[in-house]
């Protein structure tokens, strides 16, 4: 496969997408970024040329990727238009953003979203990345469906609906998630408790939803309806935003499981 | 070391429990279980004897273990004390109750509490439990941290108020993010997409925060401030208690990060 692709951003998800790419004998022509010297590390480590000029980006790539922020990619595809042909294949890496930010600019366009968080100083693993792509002409989404098989063993073909309603679930599995870490966090230690202690609970957790849908996997007082425990619960948690939100958590479970 | 323990419950903490002490040489003399088809059925595997009556719990252990219920953990102590001795050395096992609960009845009171939730046919590697331990008295607090060290790498010294705020926080990593996924679940799901294209990014999060501070960690619309994200998620939901959770927990990250 001689496939090319050119690489619009140098950003955490850039890098890691085009290391796995060039890991995978896809050629990048080019890495841009605004910062030359940002473009220039990327660039080194995958061949590339680095440029900073989206005037000097060039037509021969049979893919161009942008992965820029959600912000950027309407302006980034305005001025790209002026330099690739209208029919070339271009598609951004967002999971908020709507493929139809292109629609303006390139005939052939579409998305290609790695549903992970990057760090720059930590390796990626991308075959366990899963990848949601979209176009909503048919012989392109099979072009990007290859196009992300080649790094990831979950690609999935995932429409602007769709994405959005991922992207969402998303916030409640990972944001979200991590809010409630950090009041468990906040809780151990006022109470001199390493919270280490909790680490295992959380692994099992995640372990647990991995065979059964989280619903049948719920415990706890509210899925009990344990009453006094929650209230010596509420009766414990002094900072007023544990308190509202535990009671609104605990109302909810309650009425999932024990509704009339 | 020849110590014996006589466990009181034959559930699933109790079988988990006493599979790990017998595996490291500690003599189960009996397990007491109101069905006594449940005790026999853990008294086989680890050679005790099966009883299912608490007159005929044998005076001779070194240390009891009440491993039942919340609700029967009084009223199991209650009966207790009227066949072995008040200066033995009995524990409970719960997250939630006072140790206190056995002061009316044995001088030599405390508490064994494996942080961890058990599911009777999934096999436990004890080595990764967290155990805390209490005793008022110091030298039945390093009997309890021993026989804890036998089993599990990781013991602590856990007092009433300690282990109180610990069974809360657990409530939060535990019980409610599993709620969390619950609701990314139903969207997934709702959207026709697999759940487990979120699997990936689940097991980062907590990879995450085994090295740094949850809050430390936190990403999404709220931690930026990307209040158009946030209306769009809130425009998309429309079922009201997901809707309600969202905005309240955006609330909060929002003034965590961004308090003037």
């Amino acid at each position: 496969m001689n496939t090319s692709v050119s690489i619009i951003g140098a950003g955490r998800l850039a890098t890691h997408l085009a290391a796995a790419l060039a890991g995978k004998g896809i050629i990048i022509p080019q890495i841009f970024s605004r910062q030359l010297s940002k473009a220039a590390i990327l660039a080194q480590k995958v061949n590339a040329e680095a440029i900073n000029d989206l005037k000097a980006v060039n037509d021969k790539s049979d893919f161009y990727i942008i992965a820029v922020s959600d912000d950027a990619i309407y302006e980034v595809a305005h001025q790209l238009q002026h330099v690739i042909s209208s029919d070339k294949l271009v598609v951004h890496t967002s999971g908020a953003a709507p493929s139809t930010l292109l629609v303006p600019f390139f005939r052939n366009y579409g998305v290609f979203y790695p549903l992970q968080s990057f760090s720059l100083d930590k390796a990626v693993d991308f075959r366990h990345v899963p990848i949601g792509v979209y176009s909503p002409i048919s012989q392109n989404e099979k072009l990007l469906f290859s196009l992300g098989s080649l790094i990831s063993q979950q690609v999935q073909c995932i429409d602007d609906h769709q994405r959005a309603e991922l992207h969402l679930a998303a916030v409640f599995v990972n944001n979200f998630t991590n809010y409630l870490f950090h009041i468990g966090h906040d809780i151990t230690n006022k109470a001199n408790l390493p919270f280490s202690l909790l680490m295992p609970l959380i692994q099992q957790t995640v372990e647990k939803i991995k065979l059964s849908p989280p619903v049948d996997m719920q415990t706890g007082p509210a899925r009990r309806g344990d009453h006094s425990t929650i209230q010596r619960h509420l009766s414990q948690l002094e900072v007023e935003d544990y308190k509202s939100l535990y009671e609104l958590i605990t109302k909810q479970i309650l009425q999932l499981y024990h509704k009339k």
